[in-house]
């Protein structure tokens, strides 16, 4: 288990496949261990701003980049998107949408609130992995934050 | 040659030896075809709003990334970004900063500014023909825009 202060990409996805398929992704990039995985949009955004179950977490450790999908439980994709933009704490921190919707709607709105990338889950197996893989390596490594 | 309305991404950069290096690399990846280079901020604005020499181009027809170098003649890289992400016709088009600043400075402001990512070219030859290779697959292939 990552320790909470040590989560440079945090996984929003209720689907347990999706996560499963997500983990070993990374894995295969070694950034497996610094993944820390919430299920529904509530946890999400418990997680980013230190309340609830996360009232311990030190709130200015950032994620190096948050993978969120659209349809989450509790709260939606879009909110938690949109409050993670909103906030000057957090509205730095790169989200990526990762989602199997390719709705015009769901692209724009994304687009709209600010996100950084937007990614549709690939139907097919090796080609969902082959993406996770790439998606990071670009947001894990590559990419530059200001802190 | 590519034409203008194909330009899928545009290379802002007044380095001819960079200019060469990124090229050689999306090469690589086969979309050095797709690819449009700039050398100036003024330039970029003129391709990105249609203006100047680029009048004839159809403004509507997006590149998918602009790959943006920061310290740029004529206009500096920080004022193209600010002008794209104002400008509803052109806020949603990925932006990249791709420069050898590290300074915090610069990282903040891009970020303040809206950037989509940051890059800091590598100084060692094949670790920037990687990262620019990465870069490409990512924005020119994976990511998904609204349009």
């Amino acid at each position: 288990m990552t320790p909470l202060e040590d989560v440079e990409i945090l996984l929003v996805e209720d689907n347990p496949n999706d996560v499963e398929l997500t983990l070993r992704a990374l894995q295969k990039q070694n950034l497996s261990n610094k993944v820390f995985v919430v299920k529904d949009g509530a946890e999400a955004l418990d997680f980013m701003f230190a309340s609830g179950p996360y009232a311990h977490r030190k709130v200015d450790k950032r994620p190096r980049v948050v993978l969120l999908d659209l349809k989450l439980p509790k709260v939606d994709g879009l909110e938690v998107l949109r409050r993670i933009k909103t906030d000057s704490r957090t509205s730095h921190i790169p989200v990526v949408m990762l989602t199997s919707s390719q709705e015009e709607r769901d692209v724009v709105d994304s687009y709209n609130l600010g996100v950084n990338s937007y990614i549709v889950k690939p139907v097919d197996f090796s080609n969902f992995v082959h993406a996770v893989s790439e998606l990071g390596i670009y947001w894990g490594i590559l990419n530059k934050l200001p802190y």
